[in-house]
């Protein structure tokens, strides 16, 4: 598997997720603008990757500053939210990295960029062992001979490494529970056949391709289990938001009375916003959607619309996986006390 | 508009929708063989005109025949049926042609070609007369300022003419009552953004397409008045198969407590087919998911399932729209005393 962050001595290397799986090659973050653009333009994607790419951005910000004040610092963590409005993950990291620039204020900004790197590094490690966590608690809940439907990816490519929703899949592979994991394809971007499938294929896990609107007819006439599925952000009364098309799924899962469930670290759980209304919904460029890997499919004069999340209620999820357990929505104000 | 099939002295010609909106090409039928090409490649798609295409396609086979016995007849119908194995419209048509055929026997084929060949000019200027029945019955169901939401193409470019799905909507525009069309790009074939987008734009109805899987977030944030699509065959019971993804916009409906419509002519309701169990679903190449208008997006080695259809069961949906007025489930069998 190739790694989807590359940590070198003073940067970062992404893994280019737009030119997956035709080509393998690797994009420099060398500046806090290169972090801007690697996460805007989605050559990283998923929400525990972009908060980890992010520490590291505000990190190789001040390797080659004179000096930094708060406010300097403040106005680049603000750059940095600004690339995805959704992802709360961005948020959290770079929260934690201000903490501890706060810690060290009195250093030297070369002293302060390693610092807060290796505070980058520490993320990135603890991600890995989050999602395991995450892995090994989630394929409790997966029968021998599991059957999963997934949307997007919430794989290895998503995170730093196992993945979230795949994460309980590579474990459930673990312990030869996975039958066959279907994958929504995911338009506009195509995370679930570029993403998903090449990551579970390269496993040696068993997975197929269906096209987003033929979840329905998969429930409707396989034996499906569970689905499971990533989140960017969750409120406090459990309201996820997650690519768009999660929320037509778990409506699909609820009708065909298939458990639905979000796996997602504590650090997705927002304890500031308190429902799914409070969240802002990222709208992209409707050319994605008139553009098919940049090639024109329909004229650019008709009009299109681009959500790229959407908010899936917690009456449709059954419960959250996280790397603490299986957490209900009543539990999720208990997370933070 | 461009006409979707062109009617010449003794052959037709299609419109390559596999092109469109791109390039406007016509595709020529001047041979049984080339029918069943324009038909099993989606040269032709949509109900309604993929039977009047088949009954031009067997006049055809008659032209250049020496004599044509019963049997030979027969097993061209069955050559001919077997092009597409979803929708009844093409037996329908089929059935027509050889009631037209047996009462004929003593003609000449020569003779027979044109009686056939004429007989199918009648059934393209029926479906026309239908549809605009159709519009106008559906309209009344309307409110001023609709906002619709329909999925793959049932409009001009699926029928001889103004469409079913979308000949209500048009029916609709002449009453100033359409405030805005939301059509789902419909994957793997894309008919909702190359077709109906294209179509309803050119007609000047306010159109914006949406990822398949976007229409549950649209459901939920804005005003849908409705959801109307057209159907391949449509069983006793009122179980309707269409276009795959129909069955998750039904359940996605049914949740947001929307009404959704069937709009189609009643040769799409098949007295032979109890309910939704009795239809083929077909099976398509794979390869249309792990490509995209013949671009390779995904390795070919990467499995995909290409359900072409799905079935909506009678539960899910409102009422069924037809030339003879507005229908209920309850009511389809009356259609046939």
């Amino acid at each position: 598997m190739y790694e989807t962050i590359r940590i070198k001595s003073d940067y970062i290397q992404l893994l280019d997720q737009r030119l997956l799986p035709d080509k393998i090659e690797y994009f420099n973050i060398r500046s806090i603008n290169d972090a801007f653009i690697g996460i805007r333009n989605m050559i990283v994607r998923g929400a525990p990757a972009i908060g980890v790419t992010a520490a590291f951005g505000i990190a190789i910000a001040l390797k080659k500053m004179e000096s930094i004040s708060l406010r300097n610092f403040t106005s680049l963590k603000e750059y940095l939210i600004n690339s995805r409005p959704t992802a709360v993950n961005l948020i959290w990291a770079l929260d934690k990295q201000e903490s501890i620039y706060r810690q060290n204020l009195h250093e030297e900004p070369e002293r302060l960029f390693r610092i807060l790197f290796d505070s980058a590094v520490r993320m990135y490690e603890e991600d890995i062992n989050i999602n395991k966590a995450i892995g090994e608690n989630g394929q409790s809940l997966l029968p021998f001979n599991a059957v999963v439907i997934t949307h997007c990816n919430a794989g290895a490519l998503a995170t730093c490494g196992w993945g979230t929703a795949l994460g309980v899949i590579r474990s459930g592979k673990m312990k030869n529970k996975i039958k066959l994991v279907y994958a929504d394809e995911t338009r506009p971007y195509l995370q679930g056949s570029r993403l998903t499938a090449w990551e579970l294929y390269q496993d040696g896990i068993p997975v197929k391709i269906i096209t987003d609107s033929s979840s329905a007819y998969i429930m409707k006439t396989n034996k499906i289990d569970c689905a499971i599925v990533g989140a960017d952000r969750i409120a406090l009364n459990g309201d996820t938001a997650n690519k768009i098309g999660t929320y037509l799924l778990a409506i699909n899962c609820k009708y065909h009375d298939i458990p639905f469930y979000i796996a997602a670290p504590i650090s997705t759980f927002d304890p500031d916003t308190a429902n799914g209304n409070d969240i802002i919904i990222e709208q992209r460029d409707p050319e994605e959607i008139r553009k098919i890997q940049n090639i024109r499919i329909i004229p650019e004069n008709i009009p299109a619309e681009n959500p790229s999340f959407d908010i899936t209620p917690n009456e449709l999820i059954t419960a959250y996986i996280t790397e603490k357990g299986i957490v209900s929505n009543e539990q999720i104000k208990s997370l933070f006390k």
